[in-house]
């Protein structure tokens, strides 16, 4: 294969984000394929390793390629690939758990404490023209499906993730905490799982907006002074009922609470937003109700129903993307992200011409 | 409360149905109510015990009442009823377990051995007038919810409880054996939670071309004497995967055969169908592969979320009513019902003036 | 029936605990019976409500006899009565759910809003000499079964709800916080599921002495100074591993941080002690590793369980008794159990003559 | 390393099993490593081999070395081994997943379609002195665990998967169908996990007598031409109840048959022995009883738990061992074993020296 110019995005330090010429991968070995980048979407944590220089344990060492929200053509295939070929569309999981460690093993490889995640230091991430993944970690999208929503799969997964760990089912109420990128998903796929009632709350009346557009039966603007009782009233007004989950978005102490005292005797609160290590928590009001805090870190086995919903028209992810970028404007559009400028939910970065790998359904 | 006139659609025997004149209920005592009878929909055991007397080992011994899927309006109340009044109108759930037995505490009062349940004989069922249940067994319906719909919920309810049983989840691929009423709340009730494609079998088109249009995905329509392998193999065709479920809603043995046969590796196949006793089945397939063969028997705790989900929109169940009769027409209806008569797939008996209890929405 | 003398011990108020003769009961009705107490085991809920005068919202406004943890014999049924009859040993399970709630319908009865329970203000105890209850909370104990293992199933109920709740299976590995009388059931119930290792931590030498008599593979003496990552650290060593599951049973925070902060990735934490209402957690400890936080409060189908296992053999629970008192000594029971004086572990009360209805294992 | 002989039982054909030298193997590779056998167990699988030249459509088309209950010793790694030494001794897991299928994913290794296994053919099994296998799929197990534990704990892993795809728990009442090994391993496991009573039936007192001494609690002999409904009767009469759960040891119609007609509503039958491909089933009596016929095929994730039950003492596997070879004698052992030789059960196979390897417990 003829070695092409790669440009990507590397994060050099704290607020040190440089677009780079980058070497053209060699040639994938194994189960690797090699892939021709299209849509890299931009996620908090994106944004927070640019800020802080990494996260938690994860500290940035040494200049790494950014972005973990991809989509992209494989464009050359290792010996052992089996159910790719050259030109399947695919979404990208930036997930590759060891496979052989107990976690992994029973199918929580998200967990897998030797597992690598792209973008995750000091492993590169996807934003760049061209990428080698392992082929288990590709997920074909049909053609009716854009490279667009295929960048969007990752955050569905953790959508997805998070309402399987919830136990969304038919007939659930549901309360969302949080009205960002990771609450919208939430609705969105709590509704497709056949959610009866969801409430969204969040600080932002625009946020909650876009929420009731992707789906919430109802929103609740709080303010940071508000007295917990009220606000847990409230929702229960607007639920008709306490609801059976919530699923914590936000990682603040003060939604955290609100979960706990809001949910139903003998339901469950999912937190997935992440927030400061301690947290003073009304934790025997939970106990005395056997109300499960359960946790959603990232997502399992969650492709294949999130690529599913998408192609089949259950959910349209497209209403949260609202900016678009070129590769090379990487820089505004990390700028954009990290301020919320212009009302900003998820910017995509085009590392391809637009359209140019949708065949059937154009932007 | 004046009494009233009370006509009932009782079975006297084998083929002997008759309108009779019946007393007036008692007042409720404790925690029971009193229903004015709006709608009762006519379902294949109804059929079954004025064409045979009963069913198994339940056999008719003196004139019973027929009817099982009801809605009505309270019109009076018990001493110890606390969440229902007069005036609310409710689907009626028919069965009502012992409270106390093993199963009842676990919550599969469904299966509780000294339960009783509306139309098995010798049980009184509710195609009449007036009619006295528990309170724990009639869930309110909004306004919006015609009491047609509320008919509907008894067999939105075995959907629901199959759907449960069977598993079916975001991304489930689901092969639905039998385009009869229950087939078709199957695929109302799986596509609401979920499922990515449902493919539908049945020996007539016109049922298949019905389930299309409640949302089957694909259908496919089997004669006789087609061979296994060769009906496998176009169903996994047709879902572009072996389905993760198949839920077999004929009672035929050939359908049950297929199930097994076709559903993926670690698949679930419920049975639904109530058939011969005894069944040649490639159990060893299911065996190899841990294909789970479970059932599902009526429903329990299903009525709310069928309840929430015609609330909500989700589904239109009124698709299912072909036919609507007066009660006094009852003999008619059956007819109708027992010999499909003009493509009947559902039939409704008002027990009451059409839209007396409508009061959002009109029929 | 002749009517008798009827001994109870009733709380008045704060520190007011005396022997009152109390009526003789009615004739039991419908599904009740009527029981002579025999053997009445002193819970710290019991001596809460002697010391607070309630606990939590439940306040008491009047006397109530106290007690819960009781066993007794049948001496007259109701008409209603199938199970049960006139000579049967029974363990008296104190919660009574109201059986139509939502709840109650899904087997999850502890939870009821609106059920009772034995001696939670204003419901009378089981200490006393006659006492009635309904015959689905009454569970027949076998011949070998003596009366004072039958008040034991109550908290050997609590270890078979939290182990269950907990997940406890064949190979788990157990850190249990707390060697009071419901880390000690932990202990022997979690052994009895099949678990592989339990470490056991308390602040008394003395108590894990007994944990380690019971089961336990390791106990661990914390001090209150010690910093967690060394206790953390000193666990994992030695159950040579970190925990699957960790078993709560102090209600103090730093057990409860303990708990969360030795877990296992993936693992399961399960609170049953009940402590202050807020707590300072590590909860995003528990989040980014997807350690589920659960919490066992009381019990619901668990009688059957704890019975079969005390019946054949698999754990002796006696050890646990550490002091015998009359009925007409309750007092001198009451403050042995309060203050935990000479070693007390469980205080067994007896209304009737030792060994009166045991016919086979004499105490 | 310096090359060694290396004996090995091979298959050449239909009844043709021969002793042959075989190559000393190559060094390990990435995560392999080399092994010393030291046990080998003989599986009903492997004579099935032996007497049919394969099973199903798994046929020998070439020389295959059998045996797949085997521990060994670790005496040379590949590079990327990171758990494991040279020295350790291990029991030796014979399923190898493809670790990338949707079903090595989510934990299900053992429906994977292109895992292989060992002695399957056309794999090579372990009954040989010298063998290479992966990392991964060798459990070390400490110095109280003999050689010989460590080859029953393929059949133990059986019996775990079988009682965790149960569903057996505490207080569980359990009907094992069959008392061949697994039957035996089954009664061990369901005991070890809280089972209350255990009712095993056969057609051979002898196998009755040894299951009674490994923990059932009842045992039944069926004569081939008994009727159902009396077996039934007398397994009720027996257990003093209905089995919630049944598991199938036989592969026998009858005995198929006989699961699913004794078990208890709602209750679950698990298949285990194969037997014909198709069966006549009264498989409505499981339909509206809600009973699940679940299977077990091998296992997954479940050696850690049988290495840990022989570890800490909760079983002693060792009485299923009724013979011991020398692998020079594998001829006569697999004839012991295929006829049932003295009352044969389970025949190990030694590739080394008795009590070369155990360093605390000698056999």
């Amino acid at each position: 294969m003829a070695k092409k110019a790669n440009l990507g995005a590397v994060i050099h330090g704290v607020d040190d984000m440089r677009m780079d010429q980058l070497p053209f991968p060699p040639a994938p070995k194994e189960n690797e394929v090699l892939l021709e980048i299209d849509c890299v979407g931009i996620c908090g944590s994106d944004v927070h390793v640019l800020a802080h220089g990494g996260f938690g344990e994860y500290k940035l060492r040494k200049p790494m390629v950014i972005g973990h929200e991809a989509s992209g053509v494989v464009i050359a295939i290792g010996p052992d690939v089996k159910r790719l070929k050259v030109g399947d569309r695919v979404a990208v999981e930036p997930a590759i758990g060891c496979k052989v460690c107990k976690l992994c093993k029973t199918g929580r490889y998200n967990l897998c404490p030797d597992g690598i995640y792209s973008a995750t230091p000091p492993v590169h991430g996807s934003l760049q023209n061209y990428y080698i993944h392992v082929e288990d970690c590709c997920f074909k999208i049909p053609p009716n499906v854009t490279m667009e929503e295929g960048a969007l799969i990752e955050p569905l997964a953790v959508g997805v993730h998070s309402c399987r760990i919830a136990g969304v089912q038919l007939g659930s109420t549901v309360l969302v905490l949080g009205a960002g990128p990771i609450g919208m998903v939430t609705v969105l796929v709590a509704k497709a799982m056949g959610a009866d009632k969801i409430c969204v709350v969040d600080l932002v009346q625009s946020k909650l907006d876009l929420a009731k557009q992707l789906g919430a039966d109802a929103t609740y603007l709080v303010n940071k002074g508000d007295k917990e009782e009220d606000t847990v009233r409230k929702i229960h007004q607007l639920l008709g009922t306490a609801p059976d989950i919530s699923i914590e978005c936000t990682g603040a102490e003060s939604c955290v609470r609100l979960a706990i005292l809001a949910t139903e005797l003998g339901g469950v609160v999912t937190l997935v937003g992440i927030g400061p290590t301690n947290m003073n928590l009304p934790i025997t009001i939970a106990l005395v109700r056997e109300v499960e805090i359960r946790s959603g870190f990232r997502y399992a086995n969650a492709y294949p129903a999130a690529v599913a919903m998408v192609a089949n028209g259950t959910i349209d992810a497209t209403k949260l993307i609202t900016h678009h970028f070129e590769l090379s404007e990487s820089l505004d559009a990390f700028k954009t992200a990290r301020y919320g400028l212009e009302g900003a939910i998820k910017v995509m970065i085009h590392c391809q011409p637009r359209n140019k790998n949708n065949p059937l359904r154009k932007i």
